[in-house]
């Protein structure tokens, strides 16, 4: 990466236009997807007057507890935008600041009035153009027509493994031409910067395509001044009242008062109904109150349920409208709506696929989890119970991979009271993203599940002990809390005493005080069964060493669900005999 | 998909071939990527012969026990090739069967023998074209000038959800040209075959690139004669007796007799080292006596220590040669590397990358898993240990997530002989994947561990009690059994006695009789404290309601590595104040 020059022109051109205002709403954004730029990175930051990048961060540079981490952060360093660690997050985030920038100024832009107003900017490398990632991510891009994303492509033909030539020979400006984007080539980069500043006025002259500047060393930009922004959004307030309001809303992330209470009411007489169309119910309900929820589906929303009906497509000539349409672009997705997320807190992105293809996404889930950024997955299809599809599309262990992820809050709702809880929280946690499981098969809305439940992680939905001290407990999640129900019943009619625990969100649990795991898991009760259609792995430390798991450790198979539960012994009936065997 | 004339083509051109013989050595390659044609190929296999596929099975499609599940898997129906069910992994698996092609003709093919010499056909539609996946395979395959590659994309423009305007506008063949691929379009292609055939003589002219053909409805392929090719197998042999072994021994699978007792030797006095630098030592030596051996990194080479020192790169005019690069494309890395396995039982590919991004091939992991492909997968940096390029870059979650994986292997090998006892269960194990987490930083070759103990995944390495009753059990993994080992120590000066295991594979501990597992964890030491610089979740199952976990359940951080592991307890201190609290 050619330093020099771009550190001379963000300096001259950037950092004094956005001095110690990293926050600032209508600022350019700047993402650094290529490596090893991040020294360069926080210099700049610190000559800029950015108080949390002190010298003696800079000489404490990948050292413990300094600001200064081994790759920028955006939870660590106050200026770094998102975090950009794995290569190709950085152009699929900047790719979702474009998308929110260009939906923004359409919901809220007058003809007398631009209140929003910016370029996105990013800088990548070769390593970042070998992503499945990029590709994803820019053919949206080009799609979508977003003509404000500028992109340098830092063409220095060196990779960590050495020369790209022995794995990268592709015309890159020729896909990228492909993809619909404007290309620019800016052979000389290295004598000046005349070059360099047409090149960018090119691109900015080419409104209805996003650009792609190929330049042997890369530079930097100019930006909005604040000031006169300030004064613009006041007189938009003047004279768009509701209109600012709202936009004031999106920027704060202040949700509207009372907003948790248009999610739909459930009783045990509402009809059974899969979790996954009880999802669309809770977010369409939350669209219609939130004002910066957005998302879609990687071509899969009449699957996925995650069509919002009273809006149409986001798409280039409609940016103001909400339904996103992602294409098969799984890990695209993920990380265009950390992007989305982390351009304005009260943007909520949400975005969904089949549950057993977040195995095509984890990369930019992780980094939503790590990054702070409060996207919402809609994961339908949770298990053997999808049937037919088999066990390429049968998550197994995906529910304990999640519990596993900092920071990430890992859902399996069991009916529509759990559904419309699950989301309450998600909704809420801006700083943690969510991941709700949800069943392609009816599920009937239980007695004992509730909306404050969930938000304990696990909780009791019936028991017919008194002290305490039920003869069992039996826990379970989604749709086998309907069969830990008909287990504790039968055992129940046998004269025993039965709790029936679900564990929702095992993280929200796990953060409960001892008081409250004691009564919801007293020591004393050691005959405890747990039951889910997943992995068995990790359930061991709420069973205990004297209690039973049912689950799956194998892979699914082809069949109609009721026939695959039964032969994998998802069973009432197995629950009935771990209980009589402890 | 048009599927008459694909029908008609397939059972005319090809299965008249290759009758009930799925697994003949030399036979072209055809890989369905595209979904929903699932039935077709059944019928097309029952049609030919193919005794597993009865009648009665296509009446059976996508239920429990008939061999014709939703999305075709190989296990389960012959003349399945691979299992393609989730987008773009097909595509990638026939750019792994045409390396595989390419690099056994380039290495066994003589001027007078062509013995090695067949075609890798493909179907891919508008779905696998927009997943990252697909590009990361097909710009290696540019890269390579795979010119036995011929692609049928087809161009029908509908995806599940609805008409691929809404997310799919780019120029697909466009694409593929700046990939370095040779385009052919067929405009006409329900009006008859000519054309077809014609494009296919076209795509078979271009030898050094691979074809793909655009078409708005596919077809089939011709493919080479068994009976002739036996007879020039036999002459091969007469005249080349050496490679004719080398080669069936490849076909077959067979591993040269004393193969293992290729693999280094370590004592206690070896020099510390990290065990990804072990386990460059292990590839290498099994490189001499194991033929198909054939793996990369994707573009960490350098750091994941996966290079054959006595080969070549495996390039375009180099394919006999064995270092594959793959650039920074794991997820295709991961699929190309199925193909590789799936083409041919004795080739045994590894491919490389840190651990913490096998999130980004996580799919084609999984489909290891499933469809039984061998994969050996080198995962160094795998952990808080690799230090200062923080926590982007370290692992946490990542051991338990496959560990809950069914059908994968999960090895963390604490030293030397821990390394090459992984490497001799993962060259054994042709239907199982296996994954090696590998240490950046240097370990000690421990008293006590042992090739044979790696086998059964947790064993002993050191106790000084008697009557299999000590007072603690320590358990722990890779770097961390070291901590393990000093914690020991210090206990034991104080008078108590204390076991260690090495918890190697957890998986294949689980495998072990009851007898042996009370061997190593009896059930009335209840004592037991676990360590391991990950996730705690799961070890539950070995330390019991009355245990100890010491762990990492938050993301890392960016400093030197005995700095953070301090900062984070994972010391030998933590252990010992763990075992006095019991």
């Amino acid at each position: 990466m050619g330093c020099a020059p771009m550190g001379h022109i963000l300096y001259d051109e950037v950092m004094r236009y956005n001095p110690k205002n990293p926050y600032w709403f209508n600022r350019d954004r700047f993402v650094l997807s290529a490596g090893h730029g991040c020294m360069l990175q926080y210099a700049l930051l610190h000559l800029a007057g950015y108080d949390a990048v002190k010298e003696d961060d800079l000489k404490q540079f990948r050292q413990w507890g300094s600001s200064t981490p081994g790759h920028p952060e955006n939870f660590e360093t106050p200026g770094v935008e998102v975090t950009t660690g794995p290569l190709g997050q950085g152009i699929a985030n900047a790719v979702g600041l474009a998308l929110a920038e260009k939906h923004l100024a359409a919901r809220f832009n007058k003809p007398d009035s631009e209140i929003v107003d910016h370029y996105t900017y990013c800088i990548v490398g070769d390593g970042c153009n070998m992503e499945g990632i990029l590709t994803e991510a820019c053919s949206l891009a080009g799609h979508w027509g977003l003509g404000k994303l500028i992109v340098f492509y830092d063409d220095n033909h060196i990779s960590i493994d050495g020369d790209t030539e022995i794995a990268f020979t592709e015309d890159v400006s020729g896909r990228f031409e492909a993809l619909g984007w404007h290309t620019l080539w800016v052979k000389n980069g290295n004598d000046g910067y005349d070059e360099i500043r047409k090149a960018i006025q090119e691109a900015k002259s080419v409104t209805d395509k996003p650009t792609m500047i190929k330049v042997t060393t890369t530079i930097g930009f100019g930006s909005p001044n604040k000031a006169d922004w300030d004064a613009k959004f006041a007189q938009y307030e003047q004279k768009y009242p509701e209109d600012a309001a709202t936009l004031k809303s999106i920027i704060t992330g202040e949700l509207p008062a009372g907003w948790a209470d248009a999610l739909p009411q459930y009783t045990t007489e509402s009809p059974a109904d899969a979790t996954r169309n009880l999802s669309q119910q809770c977010l369409n309900a939350l669209a219609k109150v939130v004002p910066g929820l957005i998302g879609g589906s990687a071509d899969l929303a009449s699957s996925n349920m995650t069509l919002l009906k009273m809006f149409g497509d986001f798409q280039k000539d409609t940016p103001e409208e909400r339904n996103v349409r992602f294409g098969v672009r799984e890990h695209g997705m993920g990380a265009i709506c950390n992007g989305i997320a982390l351009h304005t807190p009260g943007l909520i992105p949400y975005c969904a696929t089949f549950f057993v293809f977040t195995d095509y996404m984890r990369g930019a889930m992780r980094i939503s989890a790590l990054s702070e950024a409060g996207v919402i997955y809609v994961m339908t299809h949770d298990s053997i119970g999808l049937g037919e599809d088999g066990p390429t599309h049968q998550p197994i262990e995906h529910l304990v991979s999640f519990r596993a992820m900092p920071n990430m809050l890992m859902f399996r709702p069991a009916d529509g009271k759990e559904t419309a809880g699950a989301y309450k929280v998600a909704v809420l946690n801006r700083k943690r993203p969510s991941i709700l499981a949800l069943s392609r098969q009816k599920l009937p809305h239980l007695p004992g599940t509730s909306i404050e439940g969930v938000a304990k992680g696990g909780y009791t939905i019936s028991d017919n002990s008194t002290g305490n001290k039920p003869d069992y407990i039996i826990m379970s999640t989604g749709s086998e809390v309907e069969i830990a129900v008909k287990a504790a019943e039968e055992l129940t009619k046998e004269g025993k005493t039965v709790r029936v625990v679900s564990f929702v969100c095992w993280e929200l649990f796990d953060e409960q005080s001892d008081e409250y795991k004691e009564s919801v898991l007293p020591e004393a009760v050691t005959a405890r069964i747990s039951i889910e259609a997943g992995s068995t792995l990790g359930w061991q430390k709420y069973v205990g060493s004297k209690g039973k798991t049912i689950g799956i450790d194998k892979f699914g198979a082809s069949a109609p669900a009721p026939k695959i539960y039964k032969e994998y012994g998802i069973t009432a009936e197995n629950v009935i005999a771990a209980a009589k065997s402890l």
